[in-house]
């Protein structure tokens, strides 16, 4: 892995071959193995990973900004860089040095691939409510539970596991095996190449060396500083699908013709462009921001990038939008490139925290200013 | 065909047969000729049409509760109950009584399905801007130009064309043959089974008694009045819409639970279901109205039905997007209902004239209301 | 009074008189006595009283209408209709027969005005926070508390109180007197003439035979009714503020030119004005649906009334900015029609229940029904 | 004046005394003469010209920090802030070498008050809609026609002119005197303090170098590079008053309870807050971007500036309209500081460009950009 690595994987983005590999993947229902692969070779699963660690320690700027370009193209392989990037996290900060030190290298350069194992059935992410057991037996974890959703879980080869030792939150990472049983999802809409899976363990075990942190950290460290990066990444994502549609609506505009006059001239179709790049834009600085917070490890990071997510995946929901009426007709077949965006705008405002669960987080930290500034 | 058609009407829609087969058409991408003479058979093409025709004349008020139904369980369906409402609306209007006398039983019973020819490429439906023809020719007339999107255009008999004759606007019905040249459209997410067409009419002829209204009354008596039913008919359809996505959010927030809470408790989910619930209702109460004043012809029909259809477009994309939101990855899933839903909502929003001039028809009116005002 | 009132009291507030008036009691601060007189004289303040108690028992769809030109002209005056509307019903309804026959008729002609006594500091309208207390001694209730905000305080005659007798939630009717207290409120904006009062009753009295409800039934049911009622007119006050202000813009946008062009050619003017409309015409349909429901006592009458508040006072926000947007300076000029629409949107939207506590209300419903339907 | 300005003008501005004046100018109806001296001679009005005009050429980044500290606590002050700095750009870029060395360091040290005299009775801001003239004579302008709303036109000492002279657009400095008729505007809520004048000029004269550019530059250069800036600054006004405005509002709900809860703690208010902080935080992104932008004098200053203005106000009108329904009845009293706020963010939407005119300019530039890449 040079350390040019954005460069080379922005060149790769741009190539023809991934847009149509992009569209394959979907039709296919899969990501093949040998294109991760080669994605991996050109260094897009090691950019958040540290040079000494085979990765390319790339600025979480410039990471944003291939996400940007990956989500726009294939929300599925998306999914897979944003779990990647959450496991590779947890590992680096969280596990023991021979943990991290082997299984990072493989991460990076894609010779592992590593599903995030949080959701459970009925459960959205609640830490006290993981059913999930990992329990300890001498050098040994033991691992019983079910898993849902898991982006690529059909094709992971270990699993960042959360659930519960001793009454305490922990995690763990799971080499697939016999005893994990993997079963597809109902296909998602424009994730079909995603590959979720629903995953049991029955009794699945782990060298102890393969803990996460400590139990009692599972749901508020780890699990959370994971959540702030995945945030950060889909709201990554979102800018880019918000650009896609608003580039659609802004070329549509610019030629196409009704009445007439050219559609970009009806003022009302201005005002709804105008709105979309501005929402969209101002989201995209709010990431930036967002992005150098998390760097930084700033005490304001998880507040950021979960705002962050809110106000891209709005945008990504106003452009689509915007894109979904200008283009009439035409944009409401089933293979126009807008239908691919649509589906990732709704899929981006339903993973890795709903809007509900962002404001929240965003209000609680108001909140807390404001108590510190009166207790002064 | 009995007078108490709606009711029968009702009951075959509520009948799992129904909901089974809407399916299957959207999966097959086509209602069979069959499947539609059986639903012909119960009353629902001939709901608009008076009894004197063979149709059952139910006050509109009762069609849009059709219309409604029928849109949430299968928008391709809806299609052609609009386009065919419309067509049955223009004969009875406009056309030569012989021809009205002849067709319109036929309608009516099914016998005869007819498509809805106006809109033309990059043209919307202006008409300064049609490019199709209708000549006079003696006693007959010949049709040359081409029309995108006709819903059921594919398994149609017959084609409402609006074209120009001598630089007016004009109106003529033409039967399919063999200078009638019919192609498929490409398929349209949740209209599949509404077999879209691009028709070429390569001087397809029709006798003088054919021609629908007089030339220069096309655009602004027919096809304006027909929008008019139009625009009533979809609004009905997108409250329809919005109330099964609000159906699948509420039982949805009343059966899960979060964070060991039930989801309807949390109180921002409250909050986007009463959000969605008022628009949907009060837009219903508004197609009501419309649909009133429709009937009667009254001079503000044409304005109330365009309010109408904006309010219960915006209606059902905020109830969809409510229902998206609530319900996470499961909501994404191709087979689930939502999806389904989902994508009329968006089409609806597209056809029988965009938002933008929807606005402009409702501002018109207000202007000119002021300004009266002021001459007083 | 003449069962022929709302004509009359129609052809009073299109008077020259009423507006004059309006513009100066706003500017004095107050309405005098004998205003409030003249215009109980026109049968103002019986409207909802029966005529055995020398109302004209107007139909609650009327009353909606007298509100919707009153609001629109004088937010103060409208504040007294709402709040003595509220009072006259839970006489109507809760309270001993004797204490009705007496004093309905007082309250209807005006020679009584009363309070609505509920609103605490710091406990908005919660049942179990209410401080006050009302206290039975043999034949004689003692009432002690502070009341808040209330409208018309400072010149009423007689208050509804609500407090807690024994523990139960409990409701009195009590005389003004010595041993109740009458402070102004700080003036607020748009509601000058409200004469706002901090009412402090200190041990007043009253005879129990003033008690309303029985103690339990204060707050679940004479509270809650009288809200219901308050929010329809509310409702329809907002309506009428929504109407003033659209009209207002409307005859701005058919008049000046900006550009070359009319203001009202111009399609993003075009558009405001049109959502304005629709967002307040639709809400005007749902105010009368929600009289209806009132007036019959149908079981949905409080969520239908809560939401139609929601509804309207959301349109008055949209109506009032859409105004202040298109008659730019000059519309935020101190004496401008349009001040005082913008004040009383605002105030509408905070008094008889926030749009939260609405949307709760609204959600609440929703989820009932949905179990119920589950149950089946 | 030092090179420490801002932070001297900030200890200025967060200084009691400010606060106070800030009132009582309002009130009062006028900041008096020597309390703009007063604040002149700490920097305030001198930021945007350089040292060697007696300025202190601070970064607009800073100055915009201080723009919106200014317009939260007195809307009236901060609008002679912007047309002070919209004059003190037009000379520095545009005038005659000798009238910017005389005049720019009389209008740093605010010994000269401007007013920027564009707007006329109907016009707007159109170039080709402009009545006044100023003609050439010899070595002689001449200025006739009327202008509107000019704040401080009424202390102002000189006024920058827009008009036309030979049908071409010019622009011109003019000092008051005999043949400049100043009248008062109707007080305008919120800005009473800003003196707003109408402005005739009756055949007022200047000497020819005080021209502002040559013939047909002046609306295409000279006043479109000071609306920029002016969008610019009222951006950062308006981020000053929505900040202002969420301050109020969650100090409010983080510390009253309603139904036994802190206000903050339900899920609704969160909301609120959420969306607000959220919608200002951006907006203040987008500002920083604008300013760094104007600075560098990039392409894309205008249209990012028009950007940050229609971002920054709708914040505004976000965050007070949220303050103004956690605040209740107490939110609603005259003197309270929201009124203050919730009036400014009025203003600020309908000054220096309203928001379809900001939609315009940011779509224009989509399209144009939209374009080119099609050519490419």
């Amino acid at each position: 892995m040079t350390a040019g690595a954005p460069g080379a994987v922005f060149d790769t983005l741009r190539d023809g071959w991934f847009a149509d590999r992009a569209t394959a993947w979907e039709r296919a229902g899969a990501v093949p193995r040998e294109d991760v692969e080669r994605l991996a070779g050109h260094g897009l699963l090691g950019m958040t990973v540290g040079t000494a660690h085979r990765g390319s320690g790339v600025p979480l700027v410039d990471v944003t900004e291939v996400h940007r370009l990956v989500a726009a193209a294939s929300p599925s392989l998306h999914s897979l860089l944003v779990v990647h990037a959450m496991v590779c996290h947890a590992l680096h900060r969280w596990a023991a040095r021979e943990t991290r030190d082997e299984l990072l290298p493989e991460l990076a350069t894609g010779r592992v691939l590593a599903a995030f194992a949080l959701t459970e059935t009925g459960g959205g992410a609640d830490a006290g409510a993981l059913a999930t057991t990992i329990d300890r037996d001498g050098d040994t974890l033991r691992v019983t539970g079910e898993k849902r959703w898991l982006s690529f879980g059909r094709i992971a080869d270990a699993y960042l596991v959360f659930g519960r030792t001793e009454g305490l939150d922990s995690c763990a990472l799971v080499d697939g095996g016999s005893a994990v049983r993997v079963e597809s999802e109902p296909p998602t809409a424009g994730l079909r190449a995603a590959q979720l899976a629903r995953v049991t363990f029955d009794g699945a075990t782990a060298p102890a060396a393969r803990a996460v942190g400590r139990p009692g950290t599972g749901i508020p460290f780890v699990a959370t500083s994971c959540l702030t990066l995945g945030r950060l990444c889909v709201a990554a994502g979102a800018v880019g699908v918000a650009r896609a549609a608003l580039d659609l609506a802004v070329g549509h505009a610019a030629t196409r013709t009704t009445g007439g006059r050219r559609l970009g001239d009806h003022q009302l179709v201005r005002g709804l462009l105008a709105d979309a790049a501005l929402a969209t834009e101002s989201a995209a600085h709010y990431v930036r921001s967002a992005a150098r917070q998390v760097e930084d490890r700033a005490p304001t990071a998880a507040v950021t990038a979960a705002g962050a997510k809110l106000l891209a995946t709005r945008a990504a929901g106003s452009a689509t939008a915007a894109a979904s009426r200008l283009l009439g007709a035409e944009g409401q077949t089933e293979d126009h490139p807008l239908a691919r965006l649509v589906t990732a705008a709704r899929v981006h405002e339903v993973i890795e925290g709903p809007t509900e669960v962002l404001q929240d987080v965003v209000a609680a930290a108001l909140l807390r200013g404001s108590n510190r500034k009166a207790e002064q």
